[in-house]
């Protein structure tokens, strides 16, 4: 009965996705798709709080993957962020058939849409850590995320570990580590506040 | 961008399954499957108020068609019935595909399970008319339903008319029809009280 999927994530800015393809390819990784993303965010009513506040999301995520011709349609919640240097939280993600009766449902119990995010992202792995090149609508630099899943909680310092030392053997610090989603990212953007690294 | 689906449905008591489904195939209802349903409605949270008041109602069902051998799910919001003679209300219903994840997520966001219905239906067609002739855990008595989908609302009153003649050429009369739901009807049962016609 506990299925709870730990997603442990570092993301960081990088100069440039083509840059960045070259180098984690050279030491290994594999280039697995092209995916669009357009993220439809919630907020809860407001009598419940604020997903923002509780550091949690509601997305429904179109993902199209150009590599294969596909679309996928997922709801995904987001619990808050249990730990202080990565973007690992609780998430729960499963397959819905339609995005617009989707959207009716949630806006008829009470949830709004607050912001659509489009990601242009290019998928790869390196054994069982994945790789994205981000670049966001929106937002002026791209950015790097790799992610590992894993089901057991003790092991979560040692996949993080295994993150941080990944991301130095291409170049990336330890202190680069972003913890603003790009939710977070993009309304500062919005709201004319330099995200600070 | 209007594609409310209005569920125009009539259900009424009926005395048993077997007689009943003798008189409509007679009468020239083809049959088309066994299903069992297992639903799962929701509560929302306390601050909301609740569906129960509104008379509304999140569903999450899991439907076995025994005949194919093959288990769909779909989460539906049901809203509040538009007419005061039949169970007439708008309705959204979405495939997904996992139930325990969409239980998760619904937890997540406040929503509490309230109550699983299971129903073992014989599902009919004669002409655009749907018939499920249905029996319900704690339910001592057989109920059939007929229902059509409409998406205009301007013909709201000829398809219940419609359904209403269908009823009586099968020896329904207009006055048995059942504006409770099932989950109201197990409620009702479960607290002891009768539930009237």
């Amino acid at each position: 009965m506990n299925g709870k999927n730990l997603e442990i994530e570092i993301k960081s800015k990088i100069a440039s996705v083509e840059g960045m393809a070259r180098k984690i390819t050279g030491a290994g990784a594999v280039f697995d798709c092209d995916l669009v993303h357009e993220d439809f965010y919630y907020e809860k009513p407001a009598k419940l709080g604020s997903f923002a506040r509780t550091d949690e999301a509601l997305r429904l995520r179109i993902s199209r993957n150009e590599t294969e011709g596909k679309e996928e349609l997922f709801l995904t919640y987001k619990g808050p962020k249990v730990d202080a240097t990565t973007k690992t939280r609780e998430e729960i993600d499963v397959g819905v058939a339609d995005a617009g009766k989707v959207r009716r449902i949630l806006a008829a119990i009470g949830f709004k849409e607050v912001i659509v995010i489009k990601k242009i992202r290019k998928h790869y792995h390196h054994g069982d850590v994945s790789i994205m090149l981000d670049r966001v609508e929106g937002l002026p630099d791209p950015y790097m995320e790799v992610e590992i899943l894993a089901d057991d909680p003790a092991a979560l310092d040692a996949k993080r570990e295994q993150l941080f030392r990944y991301l130095e053997g291409v170049g990336i610090g330890r202190g680069a580590s972003e913890r603003k989603s790009y939710l977070e990212l993009v309304l500062l953007a919005r709201a004319g506040t330099p995200a600070r690294p």
